[in-house]
């Protein structure tokens, strides 16, 4: 029977037999999770439909409380996580099945005696049941393997970005200070001006008045968001060459307009 | 008769004859209709010109549901569409020809008793006269190819698009909710926000205010531009891929310099 | 006589003869006279130094204007204009000689009884003065080339970005108009968002309020900025490209470091 | 001693050896300063904790001190700085050994009786200790090499930048100075609107509003930002062929993960 539910449990590779449609059960049940944390967050909708939303709440605890038990003691069937108690544990520890506890646990900490107040800030935790999702998505995977090939470029850019931040918000905040102690009111502070620059958003809500600071801003703009946008270029070139990859591999081309994918290497 | 019709109508490959005068009369008809919109909507040229406006209307819908009459008639004579009635109905569903309709239809509807409240709305669709020209415009067809030979890419990054904005604009909710409950009311109201700091449009309206959400609101923006801009640098790529291919076809060069071309595909 | 002033006036070839003396006077002149005007916007510099600004003017309004027409006198020297009369007038045609008379054409028309407002206007073209180096420095007919080179592309995405922006702002003109009828007043006063919001600008002065025009805002935003950086990168595919047939050809490399270049083209 | 004073303070190779524990010593004094500085910026903190903060001012500027001498007093036995006291002075003004003695220099001003207001500016040279830690770090000699490699690209795309940036703020200067006096009171003023727009920042503090102006500053928009966008995108280019190019060279690969790394060619 374990093996049974290790099979129901792990992504089909089959249309139309009991693991997949378990898979589109899990799936339905994960984007109507996010629905209802997004719907939950209209005032009004959350006064109007109290009762129904934490009924689906209690329903949906229990269906992840059951699959995480599910999937963390039939973990020691895959290859890789086979030793009997080390491998659940092992597993237990994997982004994945963190994800799968995270996604629920927080539901649990009242009945444990957990500060009310502390658990306001673990409702933040529920959004994480979307990332549930990255099991069955193939897309999402690919990301993770673009920012794993570009790691030491995006590393030696960040570099650059952080150091360039300080550098113009320490400045900045020489020059500016003065004439705008509320606004420029620490290096961290500054940063806040810094990001909002160099990435080009420009908010408005923060910027030079003295001549002095616009020109420093006018130089830190013109020079900085060169160097900001480098992780921008590495991610494009990162993308199109996995892309191209997987084109010339094969396995890519069969699932064109299919992008929601069962992919057979997740539990 | 019908022939003669169905050539006068198709896309003219000779400067010169009834064919082409045809074309340059529609041209002209679309532009001065889009001029027409456009002027109509300021208020004072409006008010000053309003019977010249509506005669030139009742003339422009005359036109385009006759030109549209005789094109649905003359179908059948187009080797796609050859099959008598199916085909005709068949052509009438194109998008160009749905575009023809809903050029004109909406002039018609209150004599068919239809509120004129919606009838504001369906207004907006006089708009899409622009798209008329379509059929006249080789650029406009370099764009739909370029999006078809990247769709799988641009798919790819709509979702990573969709859900970077999704947990951001969750995060933040959650965040800045407490502090500015009027901007951060709910999780799609802060998708608003989520827009204009990812596009890095950043109007100013709404931005964070606490220093945790501005220290999340700086994560977000360094880390989400790059991924924000890659349909950007995939649109690029694949107009560049399109203009090469073309100019090596040599169907390309032999248009330089005049980018209203007649195409001989379109009808 | 006429062939020594033809000499002086061409850009010359050798540093330390009488034209390379005269190159580097002109170019000063060019540089002090954009000083001048720059300075000479600020109110209070202008109030203290009006008779040194005004000498200045009178002295490089001489020396352009000789400069000019012993330019136009000796243009027949020039084997392209070499036709006695119809040589001087179609050199006095080139875009760098109508540069040189729009430079200090505007000083002599209150003599000539011009109305003083419009002198106003006329005052803006003395920035065209600037242009006038454009004969020294070899970067700026470095841009010239890309374009010149990518005038397809860049006609193509020019006609996009002019669709799109006049579809996006008409959309969001019906949408917007009746909740801010002052901001979105009209079509072409909504294309002022249009733009702003496609090109990220983004200042924040105008920006829909509606839930639904900041959902149609939004995918406007995500699908035009890609778009919108089409002529970006078409510009910086040009460049580089430039910048490696030069350097291939060697006519490059011989003046690095060195880019204000004396050109042997021009006259 | 002097040679063994010189193997300790140049950069080690061997993790372990006393040089090696003294870069660890230097890097973690350059962060704590950093953060100092950083902390100190907090009107709060700095209160709270005066007198930790002068202490370790203190500690710091003494080690940089004797560092420095140290540096200068060895630098002879490096083979470019043989020559006794003249290769002492040529190192003393190489810029990481510039940047040593700005790091602590301005602490002693006081004692020789400079204007305390002075003072007072010459504190944001402390921020230059940050830049101590180039010596340690491979990433930071990366830009500069990029920088090296294009600089005649930056150079030609700078004088367009400039040239853009003053012709359309001339312009704009003309348009909108009589409706906005305050905000574009003159060309060097409102060339912090050409910035803010050009490189699409849009604070938005200053906007045309004049639909002359809204017209101009969408054409200076739209052609802008694609010409300042160049140096982003050499900086890219540069960024992606120095990464293939130390690939290659397999000196990169060995430090993958490790991007503070040691370098050999540095004191």
């Amino acid at each position: 029977m374990k093996e049974k539910i290790y099979y129901i449990l792990s992504v089909s590779k089959k249309p139309g037999d009991t693991s997949w449609y378990f898979d589109i059960f899990i799936i339905t049940l994960i984007i109507l999770n996010v629905l209802a944390i997004v719907l939950e967050s209209i005032e009004h909708v959350r006064l109007q439909y109290q009762t129904q939303f934490d009924i689906f709440e209690i329903f949906s605890v229990v269906i992840f409380t059951v699959e995480y038990i599910l999937r963390v003691w039939t973990a020691d069937l895959i290859p890789t996580y086979k030793k009997p108690l080390t491998g659940n544990l092992k597993f237990a520890l994997t982004p994945l099945a963190l994800i799968d506890l995270l996604a629920f646990l927080p539901f649990y900490l009242p009945f444990i005696g957990i500060d009310l107040r502390l658990l306001r800030v673990l409702r933040i935790f529920r959004i994480f049941r979307l990332f549930k999702i990255a099991r069955y998505v193939e897309a999402l995977s690919f990301i993770n393997s673009v920012f794993k090939k570009k790691k030491e470029e995006l590393a030696i850019s960040l570099i650059f970005t952080a150091f360039l931040l300080l550098i113009s918000s320490a400045f900045m905040y020489y020059v500016e200070n003065e004439a705008q102690p509320e606004n420029f009111s620490s290096i961290p502070g500054t940063m806040w001006w810094g990001i909002a620059t160099l990435t080009t958003v420009g908010y408005g809500d923060i910027y030079p008045v003295t001549p002095l600071g616009q020109f420093l801003g006018g130089i830190i703009a013109i020079i900085g968001i060169g160097l900001f946008a480098l992780p921008t270029g590495i991610l494009a070139s990162g993308f199109s060459d996995e892309i191209s990859k997987r084109k010339q591999q094969g396995d890519y081309c069969a699932t064109c307009g299919q992008t929601i994918k069962v992919k057979t290497d997740e539990y």
